[in-house]
């Protein structure tokens, strides 16, 4: 207690806490994952100690419904509404723009997007399709977006790449950069690190960004992207962290920390 | 002949030419192509002429054997050693340092890398692939590069789309952007608009740059590429020509024609 408190000016006057998942509350992978020591008995702590809390992901391989359930088999007391990600985040912004997407994803996101009308598509919307990823789908995606008079696409995070438990395999943004180049347009991206993505997580928090801190361990889009919202931001040690990130060009947390449990230790202190 | 002669001092002290192919010679489909009104009669007249002639292709979808038997049973008479084409170029490149390529390519494309030692790579060479561009060809092409201590990704071409009977297809610069972003690599493209290749093309024509001209439908990768390396270069307006080429910023022909016929009528005077 006594080295978590040294320095630990960034702790305080929070009200809510944004955690990101992969990485922080578990190591994902084929099997469904292992969780992160101390995480789930951290996540406890928050709740029982009034804090607010979201989790905002970038997960798009799954509905919010079967995402919360494999966290909850896995030991963390989450329910649906506390799940920020990209998903729903598209599908408001498609309604307000009156925008029909194509959509290239996995077969277990489709259903975030069950009313929203697909027909004649005027977009597309580009997730981690994984196996879906196939030519015969990508040279469709393609077809449609190069016979756009204003090609519109929206790309669901714009990760490079990730590891399971079977090796590293390509993010969606590299598809994204594919498309991009062959229709020289430029995608939207919905999700870290985008400030509306941020915003809207804000939102469902409930807290202003002032009152607010990011946990996560994506040195650039966790931490960078909440900064930018007017939130402090800290970088776990776990996860994709890699110690190369503390000499980072651009962005600098607010804090280190080895894991969530020991953020969550100094800024209960600090309550 | 009297308009063809209008202007012509682009054709002036010409001893060889560089064609392109598909868009030039034929327009390329599913079942074999179509040749372009006019242009194995004017690739015999060439011929005839005793003016030098070398193709110049960035076609990567088969052999050199195979695609001159598709040329020659399309009326074309030409030989292998007239084709100058990605893959040879790309296995010469190979030799020099040494590179040990894993291949990401068409099927029809792999004879061409027979003699090259493919144990433990260190390197990928990607082609137009087609079908072989699946979700596990590109993880396995993506995990070899990001293990590299320094990645070095070949890339025979970067086009970004073609046509093809059945429809647009994403070409492999498409693909070769994907993994560049995914492991932060430059690629280095084989192929037009390479000064290295055209230089090749000239070597194997037998002809200074200065006494060439190229004739091709691509501002950029014909048109542009030739010229960088001082030949005069003329767009037909013919295959994937557009009216807006014309008007490019930054590439202009020493001349347009409407085909390969005008453009050999014209030269052919000024002998």
């Amino acid at each position: 207690a006594e080295r978590g408190m040294a320095g630990s000016g960034w702790a305080r006057a929070v009200r809510g806490l944004l955690l990101d998942v992969s990485g922080v509350l578990y190591d994902s992978g084929a099997d469904g994952g292992v969780p992160i020591a101390g995480s789930a008995e951290a996540v406890r702590r928050i709740k029982a100690s009034g804090l607010k809390l979201q989790l905002c992901t970038n997960e798009t391989q799954a509905t919010r419904e079967n995402f919360v359930r494999k966290l909850r088999a896995l030991g963390f007391d989450i329910s649906v509404s506390e799940v920020t990600a990209p998903a729903p985040a598209a599908c408001r912004l498609l309604r307000e723009r009156g925008l029909r997407p194509h959509l290239l994803v996995h077969d277990d996101l489709v259903p975030e997007f069950a009313d929203i009308d697909k027909t004649n598509p005027n977009c597309v919307v580009l997730g981690d399709a994984a196996e879906n990823f196939t030519y015969a789908n990508l040279n469709e995606a393609f077809r449609l977006l190069i016979g756009m008079e204003k090609p519109v696409l929206i790309s669901l995070g714009k990760g490079r790449y990730y590891k399971e438990t079977d090796g590293l395999k390509l993010d969606v943004g590299a598809y994204m950069k594919a498309l991009e180049y062959a229709c020289d347009v430029q995608a939207e991206v919905v999700g870290k690190p985008a400030k509306r993505f941020f915003e809207s997580a804000l939102a469902e928090l409930g807290v202003p960004a002032e009152q607010a801190i990011m946990i996560g361990d994506d040195i650039v889009n966790d931490v960078g992207g909440a900064q930018q919202c007017g939130m402090r931001a800290l970088q776990v040690r776990t996860g994709k962290y890699r110690p190369s990130d503390e000499n980072h060009p651009e962005v600098k947390p607010d804090a280190y920390v080895n894991n969530l449990a020991e953020a969550v230790d100094i800024i209960l202190q600090q309550l």
